[in-house]
């Protein structure tokens, strides 16, 4: 797949922002693998700097007295990354409900897409602890 | 609720195995909260050290060939912990198909046991990178 | 030896602090030891515990606008541990100058003592971001 | 300092190497700066990276029968990081005796290459546990 192709299917498939990692060798463990615990290093990490993107930084969300917290984490495993592979995280975000942000995410390997993990991510906002309409930040990330 | 209560009530509810914990300074990320994905560790090690107290370890099966993977992980986070908070972690086992080991796994808090996350880990035994039924592996651990 | 001769051991070499720790399996490495790195946590957390059993917590601190910082770390590698190794860090303190306040910790491995580790760690307790005179703390450690 | 004065800098100090990250957010703890522990991961990744780029890697040299083991660790920590803070390691090597290979290494913040962590990391070469005169490495390194 030439870089167009990736892209046309990355549209077509509505993922809206994506990052590219290689993997470090303090990362794999025992078993010569990354350990399964950091993938969700690498999905937060691709997850803030999504909002980063978009001008929505955790501390200036909690200097406004709003926090986003992880409610719930899927992850589905389907090949194993090792030592010095690269690898890109790419996303979408979804709404359900009032009060939660759904981020859609898939791990890919490069240079041949093969698809390494997926994860489904939910967020809440919460106030002062108490869920609340997240509509400022999803306005700011063009979600209805 | 006293010790046996609680001893009890992880009868009836079918847990066979728990490992407590004491939350490390640096396990707490910017939110001055354990990070999510550090819970992944803590379910590891439980199942790890609940295989082992059933006289399997992961170096025993890699020697005879055989490679336990997680394949997949749910993950609910209810309340979050912070520095020096003691907790528990409880398991059990499920089988699903003739290839998949389920462990559905609690985290509660001491000493109140409020219920802190709880999480859904499907494993898979795999013999030359190929998923086998884990017969020797679920005798092992009393499952049918 | 048994556990009395190492208590007298520790008394007679200075170590007024230790705390038994497990390698989890997650902490090792590709090369299928613990990765250099976390020694520090290991190292981190002993030090931790040790002040809070003297009543000193970094929240506390923090709170009375006092920070303590690390300035330096020294750490000897002997000998590496391994999966579900066990292990004891303990620990000394020593004041250097007005400022600096050092841990001399060495890491030793169960049921032998073996020297596994030895670190040398210098910090300094910090007023809004100024080295200060720690006597508030070191007083509370027993330090003149 | 413009990036060619800052090459002209690197060249007159002898640092031979340098590789660029950026701080995840999950690399902060409690205290909202980069954990201690953390900068082991960074310089680590920096020198494995560096070997890599001589056609060294690990896995190679442990087919070879040879491990590179860290002995020594000696870490300043000048400034903290915080979060998204983009920063360079940089390194030069330098020969011990017959069997010890040092790794200096500076953590520069950027763009304004403000002196965040110098480090002094010892390495030895060993075959089949016993230390040996790692010549391969070093000829492959340019060092003599």
């Amino acid at each position: 797949m030439t870089i167009s192709e990736k892209e046309l299917k990355m549209e077509e498939s509505g993922f809206i922002f994506s990052l590219e990692f290689t993997v470090r060798d303090y990362e794999c463990d025992l078993q010569g693998v990354v350990n399964n615990a950091v993938y969700q290093h690498y999905l937060e990490h691709a997850r803030h700097e999504y909002l980063v993107s978009r001008g929505i930084s955790f501390s200036m969300l909690h200097d406004e007295g709003t926090d986003l917290i992880v409610t719930k984490v899927e992850i589905e495993y389907k090949y194993p990354l090792r030592s010095r592979d690269r690898f890109v995280v790419r996303l979408r975000t979804e709404r359900e409900g009032n009060v939660r942000l759904i981020f859609i995410q898939e791990i890919l390997n490069i240079p041949d897409y093969k698809l390494i993990a997926k994860a489904r991510v939910t967020g809440v906002a919460t106030k002062n602890g108490r869920p609340v309409s997240p509509s400022a930040l999803t306005e700011r990330l063009g979600l209805k």
